[in-house]
Parts: structure tokens; sequence; C-alpha cells
């Protein structure tokens, strides 16, 4: 029988960021959450608040964002610093020994410059390796990791990070050492029957389930990638992706809200 | 025979930070360094420039900078992040295993806010426990630390501290357990029989001498609460101080720069 432990590697964005009491209700439930677990946030309003005080332009390209140089610092200043920090500084305060760390330290989350025919977008990273040893001994010493949306290429560069897919390759890297859960906070209760329902929501899917639910097109649109997403993290070893409100943490864990996604129905 | 390791905890300050060319040939000698080492940084003009960009007015009191709140957060994502970020990317690159962190990191330095009678500082921090053991593990583990002037009162609360109290807290901290050198980086060649005569360095000075120094007015005004300093940390277990030019690192830990500042002619 095997004596893994459960981590929980849960991802929070900016609608939790940018909301002092939800972020406060989501930080209690963090804390008080047991076992081994590593938080991934996301950046939020404030760089671009700060973009626009500075005056530095923010350029879309087909309703992508490009990281310039200037966009690169506010994401460096407010990701790495601002909001790493005042999470940690909170945790800290409820009892939870965090950790705040960018892809940068320790070589956490090594990366490469994005590559991509069409368009430059700039200081955007695409991971290539996560540095699972040490995250596993910082685990083993009872902290807990609070990553910032940060990479970096090895030859001094920074490299801004999306978060759902460090905390999906954080998740995947760890699933030999750990059964690994990943929690993805969602401003909705979890994958909807009705997306205009809040209480048609999926306690459980499998991958049959949403694949003949998306051929009846009742699963459309921004959901799609993101299932995809959760799929693919359970081919790579992730025991179950969670979908649901980060706010009620202990709920989603619990299986009594949100949609845990499963590869197949044990 | 004692078979503890050297430990160097090395400060940098604004005149390093802000002159690219200088923090370069900096972290090129630090990551050189053989053993355990600590880097602890200062601010630069990077923090002053962004609170003038912002509008945020820098308040005196007494000469002394006020940190209110808009300032606390400017300095929280100058220092923690950009500043330490930067330099942790860059140490990578050279193959030090750079950790970036904060005071609040791992609780990491714990402090309260500056109790004054006549002066509100606003959020400074005077630290009232280092975590020894955390640093002791890290460094065990093959990681240099990178510690940002900031600290944390255990109640959610980041606060500004002075990058010099933190680098001689962490060295009296950790003389338990290694034998600590504590390198202060600075604009002159080290301490000089005639400030304006870089040649008249002292290459070593000890607390006899000092006093002679001083009750003669060969080492005035700023030298002096610099030394109390250096000799107060002496008292509490750290080994050796230097204080030099900190690009010619190597040249300092081989006594070929600098003045070391030593309790008494071993």
């Amino acid at each position: 029988m095997s004596k893994k432990l459960t981590l929980r590697v849960v991802k929070i964005g900016g609608n939790i960021i940018d909301d002092d009491a939800r972020l406060g209700a989501f930080l209690a439930g963090f804390a008080a959450l047991p076992g081994a677990k590593i938080l991934v946030h996301g950046g939020g309003k404030i760089a671009t608040q700060l973009a626009e005080k500075l005056g530095v332009p923010q350029t879309l390209v087909e309703g992508r964002r490009i990281t310039d140089a200037e966009t690169l610092r506010i994401a460096v200043m407010v990701y790495g610093g601002l909001v790493n920090k005042q999470i940690v500084a909170r945790l800290q305060a409820l009892g939870c020994p965090a950790l705040g760390v960018s892809g940068a330290d320790g070589d956490l989350l090594r990366a490469h410059k994005r590559r991509h025919a069409g368009i430059d977008f700039g200081w955007v990273g695409d991971i290539d390796a996560v540095n699972a040893p040490l995250l596993d001994r910082w685990l083993g010493q009872g902290l807990t990791p609070v990553v910032s949306p940060l990479s970096h290429d090895g030859q001094g560069q920074l490299l801004n990070t999306n978060a759902d897919t460090i905390a999906r390759e954080i998740a995947q890297a760890l699933s030999q050492a750990f059964f690994v859960e990943l929690i993805y906070g969602f401003e909705k209760s979890g994958v909807l029957l009705d997306v205009n329902d809040d209480t048609s929501r999926l306690a459980r899917l499998h991958y049959a389930q949403y694949r003949e639910l998306r051929s009846e097109g009742v699963i459309t649109d921004g959901m799609i990638p993101k299932l995809d997403n959760a799929f693919s993290a359970l081919q790579k070893g992730v025991r179950k992706v969670i979908i649901g409100p980060a706010e009620c943490l202990s709920q989603l864990v619990a299986g009594e809200n949100g949609t845990g996604i499963v590869w197949e129905i044990e």
C-alpha cells in the first residue's frame, strides 16, 4: 500500500486578490487546511492600476496582453513584491508558515521566453522545469510555499508566467511524491449544466462524461480549455482537480462545493 | 577543536544597487565566494523615484524618513519585489542558488513597530527575533538567502527595516552555529586615518585602537555609529566585521582591501 501523503496545490486569481474580504476568507480557510499545501497566486487589478498611474501603456495583440520591459517591472513589483509579501504576512498571522517565492528563487521555475510565429508576447515565460525536490524539502520542513506568477530563464531574465499554468506544472511535478489535488479558485460554484444557474453544479466530472457533455453542447466556450487543462493534469499524475469558489476551500476539499474533476469514477 | 564553518553575511546598499556596472561586479564576486553566505540588500533610489512618479510625498522628520502606508507599499514593491527578484535571477545565472526572502517569509525577521516618544516613524520595524534555525537549514541545503529590508510583526503587518541592522541581527543570530564574518559594503576603501585620502586605509582595527583614534579625533562623525555597531556585533559573537567596497568582495575577504574590525589582535 502506498504511503503517499496528500498535497494540495491551490491557485487563486485576481477575482479573490482584488476583494479584501474574499481574500481574508480564503486565507483563513487556506491556513486552516491540514497537511501539505502550496498556494499559487495570480495578479489582479493592482498591476493594471499601477501601469495606468505610471503611464505605461498596456498593449494587447489579438486580445492577449504583451509584457514589455516596463510591464514586466510592474509585474515583478506587484506580483513578486506587494501581493506575494502581503499574502505571506497575513498567512503568518494566521499561524501558517508561509514562504513567498518567485520562480527564480531556488531555481523553482525554469522557463524560456515564449516562441510564437505570429506574435511577440514580450517577457512571457513557458515553463521547462519545476524544482520539485526543493518544494518537497520545504514541505517536509513544514513550510507552505506561496508562489508568485513569475519564472526565470536561468540567464538572469525574469518572465511573466500564467498562474494557472504554474499551479498545474507544480502539481504535475510533485505527483510522483504526493497524492496531489489541484484546486482552481473560480468565480462560479463549479462546472454547471446551465451556465446561468449556479445550482446546476456537477459535484463530480469524469472524462467520459466530459466528452459527452461537450459533444452535446452543454459544456462550451471558456470551460473547454479549463477542463482540457484539468484532464491533461490528471493524465500526468495529478489525482484530482477541483474547480470552485476559493473562499469556500474547506467545502471544496470535502466535496461539498465546486466540481471534482477525475479521470474516471473510482 | 571547533568544527564551525565560516558564514559570510554581506550587506549592500543603494550605492551599489543604483549602479548597474558596480552591481554586476559585486554579484559576480558574491557568486564566486566559496562557502556559506547570505546577502542583505538595501533599497536605493528606485523607491524614491517611484514615489515621485506616483506623487507620494516623502516626509522627513528631524532628517529621518517616515514610512507612511503608501511609502511602505512602495518599499514592499521595490525592495521585496523588483530589487530582490532581479538580484536573485542574476545570481542564479551566475550559478549561485539564491533564495530571495523578506522578513515575513518563513517568519524570518519578527519585529515590532518602532516605539519612539517624540516621532512616529510610521511602518518601521525594530527586530525582536531572527529565525536562525530556518536560515541554518537553508544554508545546509546549499541555498543562499537574499534578504530584502522588510520585517513583519506576526500580526499581518509588513515593516520597513534598516538593512544594516538586519545584516547585524542575522550575523549575531547565526554566530552560535558558524564563525560569522559580517561584511558591510561601503562607498570608501575602509576606515581611513585621513577621510580625504583613500590610501590611508587601516587594514585592521581592534577595539583599543578604535577608542584611541576616536579620542584623538581621527575617527569622527558618521564612522562612529558604524563602528560602534560593528564592535557591538563582535561582542555578540560575530567573529569579524569587514567594511569596504562591496565590488571588491574577494579582496575584502582576503584582507587585501577594506578594514577588518576585530575585538582584539589575535
